[in-house]
């Protein structure tokens, strides 16, 4: 296990030139946010924002497109459409990254998106709901899963995953972290205390960083948008996610200056800006 | 009676842990901010999340649910829709802590509601409307009360409650004050000039914190969130309410510092974050 | 003619006592921000909530709901209803004063309005699309004009509203103004560089406060706001527009500080409460 | 070729006298943002706000209404109505510039609209799919084309109004921009890296001011709106688009002085103030 250090991050994947257009930074596509859960779109959009994504569509639940808009007015932001494999098809096809989860939901439709997904083969972030379509329908993944995927699954949705319980999870990190990777042969950041990463390799990361500031609901949702950020431009899954951790980490350490309870998700993704000014 | 003191409060009770989990921060359901008084949720929930409270779920109003969105992300929130009594059971079976009242409306559909929260004896803060219905409808309180509920009314709510006139609740608010703990056997806390808290004990706090900022609408929706979010994480009703008191009436004094009049709500929320670090 | 002075404001009847409630800082409604000028609503209800309104009631076009909530929760804020006068005629019964006109547009329904409106006899503040109202069927203020009415309008409306050209208002602006008092016996602040505010009496007040910065659309809607709050606290009209007048041009002073061009109405209610706190 | 330079701009045009009135400062009208790009608009207004437009009118797609008048309630927004022609008619006629194109569309609608602009000879900004639709249909411009419009190609625009690569564009970006006036007898601004503005005259500036902050999707909808606002206020193509081209790129880098990733359009938009001040 190798613990992750601030010096560690081949920054020029992600720094920008003096010439650059706004294609050369990366072009990504978020899908999520159905109702009830509309506000992971907006707080992983924000994050994706914030973290430099050149161009970021989103393809969001209709209760989702106007408060993004007004809050976010960056993002090409649609909602679900009746043809909406098409819909994503067309999007897909001219990013760079995808990110599909956060408030996804794991309706039959929900499925259908992920598959198309999946298909693309594109670098793809896989969080929240995601997971838990593939915990639900295993055979999605073994006909269409691939390498180029990052999964940033908490110790219950890595259960649901492997098939054990929380418990066991929580008891060994390190080995539950492992079995993802076997299994899925793709990038994995296992959340909690003391966050592991790690790709196909057997070669863990260990990151320290953060407070108990992050044990409020959405800071996962910011995580999947600064990874889909860093993925949109490098285009590498174990670095951008080793980044992510680190700057998702360090501005929550910075935000909850002003107070660790009480600190939100959306100040999080106000000193990911600092964070990343200082780091790359 | 004693007086509120910044050094009597049980923060263990409050405080988060290194290893915490957003879980383990308290989940919360709020219920209210129907149309025409729909801001009543937006400042209530935004307070709440200002308040540390882990995981937050809405149910309010359809046109609260874009505004929510946009203002709070953070929030998990749903329009009412036509099975709203299922809908209310299935989020509050997942939480520790539920608010009911602000914005609610006091029709049948809202008697339903109130009632059916009643029945999950959890940790309940019950204001504004909610406290109408009670005082309307007496055999709801005599069905379904219990001692895990904090009551929040200003001297014409607690008139109401006692059939009595506002001018004999404002001639001796001690003795209202008393009946009300009597009458319910729960937490009372009595707005005004002087917040009263009690509980069933003969045992009545006062508190002097606070300005004339507070004399304008919203604010008692403000005292509703910070209570809510304070009671998912402890379940502790006395303490939550003694904790919640200090806190709003603090970060109103703060926020008045650039000005009394003029001063809003959501000033107020905004500092309630650094009261808080300042005080747990 | 008297040039108004921040020595002269009766400040005892805006300022509140440590004891006060809600009610006693004043409850106003706001009946204005039809479609297509729908900003306008929420530009005066922002400032009378930041000039210390207690209580603010909202009735607005369709489109302006929701924006309202989401900028500022505290207003209490309904659509147009299918029985508009009816529900006009239960807020404002409520109502310490009405303002009227900003956005109302002037079709018969919004005439229907500002008759339901004159005859409640409240304070009541007129402006924008309710002044050309009343050009358009003057047999309204005949039958039901009053003095507690206070008028905002800027040369074009004046002329409208005396039957002359606008060339003529503005070459005696002194005259218009003492004409407009005759006329509607009621209060009467005439906008433009040198601000004329007049009441019955032979008794003209200019305000040469404020600058160019206040050349930009919906600086007036502030100006119906801030008189809204204090017609509202004091329910003196001539006081009310008096204090309105010298707060809304500091304010707009203040935020022009940092860049006269490219400074907007909501900067300006941005730095009324500064201003207050200064003044009151 | 000559340098932009701070010291060039004929600043008497853009000023206001301490007796204007909000007429005075100008009058624009924005036409774009259809579903799917709908936050161009919201960028392209802001901007003109903060630019010192003094009235500014916007024909936008159903979604960015509510959003933009949260965000800008400045603005007088409509959504597009089924009489779309009719609609920017009746807005246009009182306008003394248009903006169209950001977030427009090219569909036979959005074709028709951009007739109907062109027709009126007033001072316009043709930007984004506005471009694009006169590479698809150059009859429009040999129709209704006229020296009063000012177009701001990106090299990929570019290259389709002249029928050549991108990679032409770049090798010759001089050559480009004086095809453009050449063939188009209005003024020019060809974005990229070493921006440059030319008119029908053989006379080419080039801007060297901004950063890799402005790569960036967004970021041309704001000079969009700073341009609309100068053109509105000066009628002067040539003028308004060098010093917009300045104070964008100005804007930019006081913004990115917080760090040049995750800076976004609102970010200049917040800063264009500040250099307006420090400029005009």
């Amino acid at each position: 296990v190798k613990l992750l250090s601030p010096h560690s991050f081949p920054t020029e994947l992600f720094r920008r030139n003096p010439t650059d257009h706004k294609g050369d930074s990366g072009r990504g596509l978020f899908i999520g946010g159905s109702d009830g859960t509309s506000g992971a779109a907006l707080l992983a959009c924000e994050a994706s924002l914030r973290s430099g994504i050149g161009l970021l569509s989103a393809i969001v639940g209709k209760n989702a497109v106007q408060p993004m808009l007004t809050r976010t007015p960056e993002v090409m932001v649609r909602g679900y459409e009746s043809d909406l494999q098409n819909q994503v098809n067309l999007l897909a096809e001219k990013s760079d990254a995808i990110a599909i989860g956060p408030g996804l939901g794991i309706e039959a439709s929900a499925k259908k998106i992920l598959e198309t997904v999946l298909t693309l083969k594109k670098p793809t972030l896989i969080d929240a709901d995601a997971l838990n379509l593939l915990s639900k329908y295993p055979e999605l993944w073994d006909a269409h899963g691939h390498e180029h995927c990052v999964m940033t699954p908490h110790p219950l949705e890595a259960a649901r995953l492997l098939n054990i319980s929380v418990e066991q999870v929580e008891l060994d990190r390190f080995s539950a972290c492992m079995e993802l990777t076997k299994k899925f042969g793709c990038t994995i950041l296992l959340k909690g205390s003391g966050t592991l990463i790690s790709k196909k390799q057997n070669n863990v990361f260990v990151s320290y960083f953060g407070n108990e500031a992050m044990a409020t609901g959405g800071m996962g949702d910011v995580l999947s948008g600064v990874i889909l950020a860093f993925l949109a431009k490098s285009r590498n899954c174990i670095e951008s996610t080793k980044l992510a951790a680190f700057v998702h980490a360090m501005a929550a350490e910075q935000a909850s200056n002003q107070g660790i309870i009480g600190c939100l998700p959306t100040d999080v993704s106000n000193n990911i800006r600092l964070v990343i000014k200082e780091t790359l």
